[in-house]
């Protein structure tokens, strides 16, 4: 029986990561899969910030999901850590299969332990299902997400 | 003449900070001005990690205005690195005078000498003037914010 494994990306991870962040109606315009060189880049920044967790959900050593999880010390809600969830992607093959809720739950659970109070994340307004999908997991649809592309 | 400074804030600026944070229709509930220790705290975590730009606004030494700038690294949009704009409190005296047009600005311009190519936030549903204050800054209200208090 092959297990499902939530566990941090590595380097060899990265084409299967990029391969999901461009299989997406938004990530297909954004992404370059056949120049991994800025992907090379992101990655050593992010794996030498201690408060970033990024991870890949790995079955029969093949890579199904992933997602990015930031921790966020700060003064307000009586000093509150919070943490944001960003770059959730489930393998077109795996959609529709818990793999989704496994991997919140993952970066809940991940959370609760690195002592925050708070998880929040953003969808972009046209991913009609997600508002469904983290209602279901008990988040609150509370509030208007802006962006500002530099 | 007094100009305004945006700068980092230090350990003497959190009783200012928490009076801000606590003087708001949705901060007076959440907040704790008597008891400062766990802002001690946070403040410590916040200044250690250097992806925390917590700043304050101060015009002829009083603290009118604060925010904190998040740098996050991460693979997606061609390992692009983004920013993420939280707890922004302008004091009650200086409300309507610009000064969070300034603050914003000053994040935006940090954010690109940074080489941030996304600035990001979220704002309560309930502060009905935040969309219009964010969109006339250049902000679109784009995606739905999602919370989960652990």
């Amino acid at each position: 029986m092959n297990d499902l494994a939530i566990r941090p990306a590595v380097l060899s991870d990265i084409p299967a990561i990029v391969a999901m962040l461009a299989d997406d109606p938004l990530g297909a315009e954004r992404e370059s899969p056949d120049d991994l060189t800025p992907y090379h880049t992101a990655f050593q920044r992010v794996t030498d910030d201690p408060n970033q967790h990024l991870v890949v959900a790995v079955r029969a050593e093949r890579v199904l999901g992933t997602l990015q999880l930031t921790i966020v010390p700060g003064l307000s809600r009586r000093g509150s850590t919070r943490s944001i969830i960003e770059g959730v992607r489930i393998h077109a093959e795996e959609r529709g299969s818990g793999l989704g809720t496994q991997m919140i739950q993952w970066a809940v659970d991940e959370s609760r332990r690195q002592k925050c109070t708070l998880v929040q994340l953003t969808s972009d307004v046209t991913r009609t299902d997600a508002r469904r999908f983290y209602e279901r997991l008990g988040f609150t649809a509370s509030h208007v997400g802006f962006k500002l592309t530099l």
